[in-house]
């Protein structure tokens, strides 16, 4: 029995401010909710499992609180919620010390977000800079499109230019007039920095771009999601 | 003034069935209307726009009805639909004739047909045929993830197994096994199967993948995303 007072607090961190002010985060589905027990089980404070919920990733700290399904659809941000919701403390995250690193300047769209979390996942890129005007990566669609990516990324919300400026790693922009990435060949070694889905790059940022990387274009669309672009050049940096 | 008659045809377009039977589909939002009147005038039937609409690709041909902003808000599948909704008849196909086809079994997220709708309009592949249980590429909300793609990517529904193993090009599909593309050159002739987001290709398609192509894996994640997959072979596929 879940009480009035904690579905309040659950659906109150829908919101990145009250996230924030609580260092609290929900994850939500079997898949999201065994993904976290395996990878950042110290974070998780409370389970809500319905009975049908199956751990798969043994974990003897963990404890989970058995709800109805009812009580689940009370505090689910899903219309269709999956046995399981966690209520988990906001990891702390290590410095900043990949090779390769993803900076993002201003993504909004959180399919597009976790998505990028995934493709460095299954790139083995640890870290993600973001600008502060970038999607929050616990907004619940972030974490689902992320498929638990994101209990292994480490995502930095920084000060974009500062940071920047202070890099010694070449810094790659994804921009209209650059070199040709099926032409050349790059060292996993950089910072590739990837645009506002609208604006793209802004020109703030496109100050500190070093090497300007284009993506040749065959046919007629004025651009590429984001997301997709960002795969087509981590391609060019791998192969 | 538009009837409520017409607005209630309207509102049935954004289901698949009334679709299919109407033979007509609707587009929203500015830039996307004046796609539609650069690339598929002839099949447009009706443009409502607010008095703030500007047209930028001139047609004599085309009539736009001027509505009130509450009248859009009323016809319109968008929470903040953007100055003009156009109701077009479904072009016709031209016959499947691409060197490069992408094939799609199953792909049922809106936002992954339209991204991979974009991405083949970026690499000037004219034909996507897809199973007959792929998410219909007149849903609203693929449209809007073409950003216009789909009015210059030819999209086939068939039988998938009918059209595979009629083809004489190669097949290729993104599976768990295959060669690593980093490591092969491909020609830029076959084609491409892409799965379903959860079950990948079908037991039924595999049979004629030839091909087995694999992005190899440097991180934890358990699988990509079909469209940042999708871009990612491209990628190999013309550099």
């Amino acid at each position: 029995m879940i009480s009035k007072n904690r579905i309040r607090f659950i659906h109150a961190l829908s919101q990145k401010k009250q996230r924030i002010e609580n260092n609290r985060f929900i994850i939500e589905g079997e898949k999201m909710v065994n993904e976290a027990i395996l990878w950042i089980p110290s974070y998780i404070e409370t389970i809500y499992a319905t009975s049908e919920f199956e751990i798969t990733s043994e974990n003897p700290t963990i404890v989970t609180e058995e709800i109805s399904v009812k009580e689940l659809k009370e505090i689910s941000t899903l219309t269709t919620p999956n046995k399981a919701l966690a209520v988990c403390r906001i990891p702390d995250n290590n410095p900043i010390d990949s090779p390769l690193i993803i900076c993002l300047d201003g993504v909004q769209d959180p399919g597009n977000m976790g998505t990028i979390l995934r493709l460095a996942d299954w790139f083995g890129i640890k870290d993600v800079v973001c600008s502060k005007n970038t999607v929050d990566c616990y907004n619940p669609k972030v974490l689902q499109a992320t498929m638990g990516a994101i209990f292994r990324v480490n995502v930095h919300y920084e000060d974009l230019t500062e940071f920047l400026s202070t890099t010694e790693l070449p810094v790659f922009g994804a921009l209209l007039d650059g070199e040709n990435i099926f032409e050349n060949k790059y060292e996993r070694k950089g910072i590739l920095v990837l645009g506002n889905e609208g604006n793209g790059i802004s020109e703030e940022i496109k100050k500190y771009v070093q090497k300007a990387i284009t993506i040749p274009r065959f046919g007629e669309a004025e651009s590429l999601n984001v997301a997709t672009a960002g795969a087509i050049i981590l391609g060019a940096f791998y192969r």
